[in-house]
């Protein structure tokens, strides 16, 4: 897409020399041939060091691009970010895609569905109702359970299970909103990666990335009823239980446990080696390691306990 | 149905006029060729202005009933109107509809299927594994990922999205029960509405009404693993975050936003513009508008924050 | 499998008659031909009492292994529990089952699937999408909503009542973990029983036994998104409201109400007619009944309620 139709389409100014922009990227991540935005005070440090072709930003913080990008200034740059991401969301199904490659002893059940572009590795289960998307990779060895939903562009790694009705690659929950309240989709042009070994429950949803990956890394066990927000990251052997939940952006390290229903909020960083007691609700990043955490918001676990007990004596 | 045999079944004398009942409804909203019931005191009051054809009662409420109102007197009103909701449950699909009606440039897969009576819009992307049922209609330029359930008579609006695996229109959580605590089902004769430019993640669950409908108005937004009760009622670009829910008959105001795995009990009234944080916990209905509330039960977010304060206190 | 071969799978030495090895089991429920483990000093007073052909255990324990049985000795006993249930796993599809039997007025939809060996009562109504694996049987009066699934082996009683996209019989949430935190899987080789009168919402997973069965007793009630561990028993007429949850092994007596987003953790037993007010998160087995509790961990409801006037308090 030109740089020009896009300065037109979210009515910036323009009059530089004319680019091919090939999709969007945040700050810190684009390439010359990327379109990116500021629409945070948080990330305006981040517009120097940008290699984005051009830069969605509010006229305050136009001074602040670098000479090498283009700034495209508009009131509301949150707004026109989600406006210009639509033009580069992908069809819901490739169709000029090769038929799939399917590889050997794999068995793929007619009442399943396996878009155009895709590529099965060796010896696949994809049971009845399954549907892989469009240029979805799967490697050797991969179970798919009757009605899991692989969207398109996601990567499944080798001996991995997913169970019944689960939804791998679905919507982040992203969308920009103006002064009436109004709400506009920032498409998710992303996709989610699950490496090897990986074993996901019924029911669970893993939201692809706006720009990038959401990635589970080798050997990470999922429960029942999950639900992974966009460009989440969840460290090797990490272990989440029923009905526990992340919100976006949020990066567990390896052999993380989270119990049942615990959550965490986005953009946060948990080190490795920690266990989250059921219900635990996370808050901030923890630096700490191999600690037992409880409570919301989560303090140790030895002060959860103690505080069970103050609580029980308040009502005496 | 006539009334008369209604009478029988439920074993109420009745020697009145025999009329044709058409379907059941509340007392309030109940026309003169509907049943309706009253089995708990709060609705007494609302007998003296019901419309209804005839009203299941007991013994002690029987002289509430309006004159123009046939009075069928039974031990146990709630358990015999779960009885009689049977009788005016519709077949799973109507066979007897005519073939499905598809707009212009709307593609349905072939795995997925379209019950009779159905009537899709232009534009409509329908994907493999999707069930719609006999006399869903859907507007323009509508989405539904591969899974998703509409179950019969429900509407969804132009513009919406919907993502793998969720459900609309499932049977409401209802049931009467007995002395010996067996339970008997509340047939979900109603539907769910949603209106335009609505947003639902994956494996998001929307029970249909049991009388009247569900409704999600104009330009929601509805996260991944949220479950709606029967007879909610979600106002304008409310946006509900994943693992949320509510129990029926819940309404909430336009642009209220609900934290993570927060959840509001049954039949209450929020006003609009109001922010509920991650995990809170409504229990009665909030009158004031533009407040950010935490907890369970919730209060105002300022005082949770002191209230986390003091309780670290207490532990040291 | 000759027990010859399992002791050479997991490295531990053997001489011996050689017998075959049916299956797996617990300590207590293992038959003479079966194979059992004890991997917890908890379960050491449970081998004296044991029937198992052989189990395996470490060195310490191995002492206390009856005559009647072979004591497999290895270091890590749980760990190679793990590596042998693999060996007891049945295919995906028995595909030499005889083809599936369907009873009078039952109407399969040509859109879903049902397996081998499967046993399919009368005027039951399988909806499009629906799996029901090999060897299930189902009984008379069943409706299976689309994209239901029924994994394997798994009985569903009469009069049954399942709605869209739940999944019964997906593998419990079992692994062994070495040092260097990496997990095997526990192949999950039990299955679910859902006795008669049953209705479940959409979106709700039940896991199987990892040996045995996880029971749904009669009557039952579940609503949307609620979880159910593996090996778990729901005792007649109890109901579970939306997106509640149970780990493993729990055991509730009959007509338990259990409230949205309550929990119980694994292992308890929970006395009948109690009612856990919703988000309730209970820890321990409970022996009174007819008592309503609420709160994390729970107490009695009205201690709740007084423990949030003194928390109300403290911000005062």
């Amino acid at each position: 897409m030109k740089l020009s139709e896009i300065a037109k389409i979210i009515g910036a100014s323009f009059d530089g020399e004319d680019i091919e922009i090939d999709s969007m990227n945040t700050l810190s991540d684009a390439t010359s041939n990327e379109l990116s935005f500021v629409a945070n005070s948080k990330y305006v440090k981040e517009i120097a060091n940008s290699k984005a072709a051009a830069i969605i930003c509010d006229e305050k913080t136009a001074s602040e691009v670098p000479k090498e990008s283009v700034a495209l200034v508009v009131a509301a740059p949150y707004w026109q970010m989600a406006v210009v991401s639509e033009y580069f969301a992908p069809p819901l199904e490739d169709n000029d895609a090769k038929e799939a490659i399917i590889g050997e002893g794999s068995v793929i059940s007619p009442k399943a569905e396996v878009a155009n572009g895709a590529v099965i590795g060796k010896n696949v289960q994809i049971m009845a109702g399954v549907y892989v998307g469009s240029n979805v990779t799967i490697g050797d060895n991969v179970i798919l359970y009757p009605n899991v939903v692989i969207y398109r562009d996601c990567k499944i790694g080798s001996n991995c299970i997913i169970h019944a009705n689960s939804t791998i690659g679905s919507d982040g929950f992203g969308f920009a909103t103006n002064a009436q309240g109004v709400h506009k989709k920032i498409y998710q042009n992303g996709n989610v990666i699950l490496e090897d070994d990986i074993e996901i429950g019924s029911s669970t949803t893993i939201d692809r990335a706006v720009f990038g990956a959401t990635l589970i890394k080798k050997g990470v066990r999922i429960d029942n009823l999950v639900q992974i927000g966009h460009n989440c990251e969840i460290g090797e052997y990490s272990v989440l239980v029923a009905q526990s939940g992340s919100a976006g952006s949020t990066k567990l390290g390896r052999n993380v446990v989270v119990g049942g229903q615990a959550a965490f909020a986005g953009h946060l960083e948990v080190a490795p080696f920690n266990t989250f007691a059921a219900r635990s609700g996370i808050t901030k990043s923890i630096k700490e390691s191999g600690k037992t955490f409880a409570g919301f918001p989560v303090m140790n676990h030895r002060e959860w306990l103690k505080l069970q007990v103050k609580l029980a004596r308040l009502i005496k």
